[in-house]
């Protein structure tokens, strides 16, 4: 038996999402419908975590044991050529069999991609459009109150299962960038909660637009309480860019 | 009675191609669609082309008569609230009833992207995969004898309805340019006839892959024989960029 990791991406748009669920097409349920035809039995993947429908990845991680013996190369190419098109496996390697893909991840990074410009009908499903202005300056400044550990429930979902848990994570490091008529905002943290990017978007872009001050992030992070915070922006802007161990 | 020139682009995946068929999604057929809903009745648009299946277009060119009196801006907000996000109208204009989005071309302007690095999901359907080495300097000569005004007989489709047309078309310019791992090809001229580019371009990748020398390009068109040129290249690679009048 050997335990395996993969780094893949993909286009989520065509997606319910990552997680494997009943008679919907996810990227789990894909990936392991593939290793089905190679292991001869069902195998069970686990990746750094899920993501919702419509986002992609550039390089999601996972592990998952085999019994039957194959190379690393050979099971990339096997994998690739019985996958669909919207994922690839770029990398396949053999790991100690203690490696956990969720447990052991130390810091991961997300991006969000704003398009300022005209709309683009090709670039439909990799931006999101958004065509009022923004003071970047004053999302800058908003982005620095939510670095650090901070109690991230105001940015999470509504679910019941979410609200039970400990919402401490630590955004490490953020930033946001200019190229063109594009806007990237980038995310580093140990980890993150359902919603958690796509809901601080949300909220970043009522500041940029001056419908709420830089300063009152503090106050909605005090509050604990999704409401307090904006709008959960589209999945089609964001991207699972890094995973680190 | 006002004649419209609309400017407009697409991503041509999920399209049959530009041209109306009946019961088929086609570009041409969705805007006729939203058109008719603002006419009350069907409206007849002629584009300076059809593109084919899977093909793009970042600027096509139409125009079209209504008997609606209806302000250019309006028209533009009306018919892309009124059209799928696949196809995006960037420009309304009235224009003289004598012009004629056709015949009254002077140049259009077509680029080929090709994808020499690692295989990417989310760029699938918008650039040519071919991960083997190519000779850029060799295919750039292999341009260098197609521009000019030539017979393009051998680079055209074999459909009966083509072979029977004149085949004489000025390819003004071509150039080669290489962008990380995308190369792109460029091609202006004052007409192309169908499949032409597409064929030229998987002409060029076998003189690139050394499997053809440069210079058989000269022979090629002297022939005028389609079994003489390459394959057609896959259409996800193909832009219409811009049309001149």
């Amino acid at each position: 038996m050997n335990r395996y990791i993969i780094k893949f991406s993909y286009d989520g748009h065509n997606f319910n999402g990552y997680q494997k669920q009943p008679k919907k097409r996810t990227i789990q349920g894909e990936i392991e419908k593939a290793l089905r035809k190679i292991e001869n039995k069902n195998v069970d993947i686990t990746a750094s975590g899920r993501t919702d429908a419509g986002v992609h990845a550039l390089n999601q991680v996972a592990h998952f044991d085999l019994e039957v013996n194959i190379e690393p190369d050979n099971l990339k190419k096997a994998l690739n050529s019985l996958i669909p098109e919207d994922i690839y496996i770029k990398e396949v390697d053999i790991i100690n069999s203690n490696f956990h893909a969720r447990y052991d991840v130390k810091a991961k990074e997300y991006i969000y991609i704003i398009n300022q410009g005209e709309y683009n009908p090709l670039e439909r499903n990799y931006v999101y459009q958004y065509n009022k202005r923004l003071d970047l300056t004053e999302i800058e400044r908003a982005l620095k109150y939510l670095e650090g550990n901070n109690d991230f429930t105001s940015f999470t979902s509504l679910d019941k299962e979410e609200k039970d848990k400990d919402c401490i994570r630590l955004l490490s490091q953020t930033e946001i960038k200019r190229d063109g008529n594009k806007i990237t905002l980038v995310f580093l943290g140990n980890g993150f909660l359902r919603y958690m990017v796509r809901n601080i978007v949300g909220t970043l872009i009522e500041v940029g637009e001056g419908k709420r001050k830089s300063e009152d992030i503090i106050d909605i992070l005090k509050q604990k309480d999704r409401t307090k915070a904006g709008k959960t922006a589209n999945p089609e802007g964001l991207y699972l860019k890094n995973v680190f161990y």
